[in-house]
């Protein structure tokens, strides 16, 4: 079977990435420089750099109640390798978990265009679909979301599709009673459209910044001497 | 049950990383910066920050052949979520694939004082017990080794352990037939144990270095078109 | 956190799974009468058991060459725990593989009321919906849908999905210029619906049924000593 | 690459599982001798099959608090597929979750011919080294160990293994404090040994067993539409 990949290239005495000599860019970029280059096929600019770290900053981990956090605990306590309780904690990244940004840039990137916002808001809502991107089950205003975007206004990335998620956000909630916060996910969705990334490469940003935060859960728990972490009793409760 | 954590404090209005105000990292610190951060517990210095960089640059891809890339691909292939096809990946980092890094730390770090080398390796060759750190499945050389020595030496990091690293190689490759050489594995478990971190953090530079790799190849699949990656008749031999 | 649950309820002195005694299963029952017990909530009959095992058997396995065992094998041989290995090839069964069981009982159990047969499959064709449940990447007949519907048939399961699932597939061939056969995922959706399950829990028979198959593929890799599975150079292309 | 497999054979026409046809495995074979035939290579006898369905069936499930179970659920409530939630579960049997049955039946089979149960047993003690199999979390005695036994005595598969466990037991539980009872895992452990099964297969049993059982819980969570599963305020305490 043939595996085609512009990626890399990995011989013996030649290890080449997206065009870049593995070697040269150990010595002189940096891990979001190379992150970068490695998702968009080309080196970034400074700014670009700096957009890009920031947004890898914001989700680099969310306490040890985010599902993924407590799911990386947990298998890291059943006795289990470091990688594999990683790994259980991306898979808990589903579409209620960070899955938003992927909605939230597909929606942006494709109804950046339209005029009548309000219109269109009050539709999907008519509709009962949930727009991807604002509210948040613990914040009732995420922060992250105006770090991101006073950095997006800094590097030049503030862009129609950020103007776009904002009109839609004021939009959304003129007419709603709960309060729904542009999120984090809905404001990072945003600028990576601004950036020029398809919205299909979104989910990537969340993937790659989360990992350290789990890395570091699962450690802190495998390094507790705590033993299996198990449900009590009283946390049960039988319907039958 | 109760989950403890020194990691992080995220509450409604206060996000606190390892004691510093996520907001503030967002806008001022680089990804690599809170890496370290929420490995360590301690903000980096410069000389910090350039030998992560290069540690995690060194692990970013190997190519569409690394076992870890060809299941990420592979799931991404049979209609998976990204962050499916990615947990997949980090799966695929066991023992035989970047799992050495943990083992030539935690040898390093346990055996660096030790004064007769020789004695050393040439006693573990008797016992038949292998070398984590030595010798590559397809490099007769692996540069990268050396490209993170030279940051190492460029920062102040080549220090005891990477010292004794070298010592070992050299009377590993003394008696053995095959070449054996120092792997990027076997670089960066020395270059960690002189930055102070535990063997047991070792993998996880490895992991989150490796990610964003894994993230592009499962974007590439999806993104090619090809359907189901699916081995051929002529690949498989039937044993009955 | 409260869990709520109605499958069991396991105290010390007493274990009841679905309101059965769990030491009276292990005694009296086989493995198919309680795996139907836990997921329908009550004890098969007979002829549910003997349908259940044929349908479980017919996902038992189908070769190296799936992508779950290719996959399960590869992590198997980076030097993992079978357990890593397995729930690998578990994350392999997504939309492409295994999925259209999923798909194929929804679309059943949503249309089998549906007259005009001819219409509908034409509806969908112009619209270029694919129908899940029909073709095949290597099998140009899936002799495994004739045998379920054969064993359907003795036991009175086949009924008004199993008849509609045929008559969408004589629809289908006579417009389609590909031979599309009612592939097992079709087959078993079908029966599945007409033994009263819902088709969210359809994906979960061929979950548990390639369990096994996954588990001999895994051990039977780690035995084999061939080390790690590694793409070798001639099946890479570089695509720059 | 090659991949050779003694497993099965599947072309177009022709699906061969361990040299049995998988069209008349489908007809006339229950899923548990279909289970034996896939581990051990060839079809069980009467006896066989019913120890086997025993062992499955002890394994099922142990409630919503067994750790597999609760990471299944929350990965489920993350907005995941059904069986990226049950790889996560499978993921959770680690060690400490169900690998007890691999240690305790290496222990057994390499143990068996030992005369002095009582000095292997204190000596293991002196060295602080935990004989995997005896002690359970939340059970003071285990009964499906009974049950099983009781089981293999019927079937004649309570052996040397089996007589072995019992003695180790014994002898543990005269000099140790705590209460040691033999549990499933081990019970199982000797079991399977005295089946013929090589102590590198046992762990696989505990994971077919244990499937059907995250299967449910998955499902259960899907279906309870309550979003998803987070720790609250109150369980998590911060140590800074």
């Amino acid at each position: 079977m043939k595996w085609k990949t512009a990626i890399s290239k990995i011989t013996d005495g030649q290890e080449i990435i997206r065009g870049q000599d593995l070697q040269s860019l150990i010595k002189e970029k940096t891990f979001t420089e190379s992150i970068f280059l490695i998702l968009k096929g080309a080196m970034p600019g400074k700014k670009d750099t700096q957009m890009m770290d920031a947004l890898l900053v914001a989700c680099i981990d969310h306490g040890v109640g985010a599902p993924s956090a407590t799911v990386a605990r947990t298998v890291a306590s059943t006795g289990n390798s470091l990688h594999t309780a990683v790994a259980a904690g991306v898979q808990t990244l589903g579409e209620l978990h960070g899955g938003a940004i992927e909605g939230a840039a597909k929606f942006f990137q494709e109804n950046v265009s339209e005029k009548d916002i309000k219109a269109l808001v009050k539709n999907l809502k008519e509709k009962k679909i949930r727009l991807p991107g604002y509210g948040h089950k613990i914040l009732s205003h995420d922060h992250r979301s105006d770090t991101l975007f006073a950095v997006a206004k800094e590097t030049g990335f503030f862009g129609q599709h950020c103007a776009f998620a904002m009109a839609v956000g004021a939009a959304l909630n003129s007419i709603s009673s709960k309060k729904l916060p542009l999120n984090v996910d809905g404001a990072m969705a945003a600028i990576i459209s601004d950036m020029g990334f398809a919205w299909k490469q979104a989910k990537g940003f969340f993937i790659i910044g989360r990992v350290p935060g789990l890395v570091a859960h699962a450690l802190e728990q495998m390094q507790s001497g705590e033993g299996v972490k198990r449900l009590e009793e009283s946390e049960i409760e039988c319907l039958f």
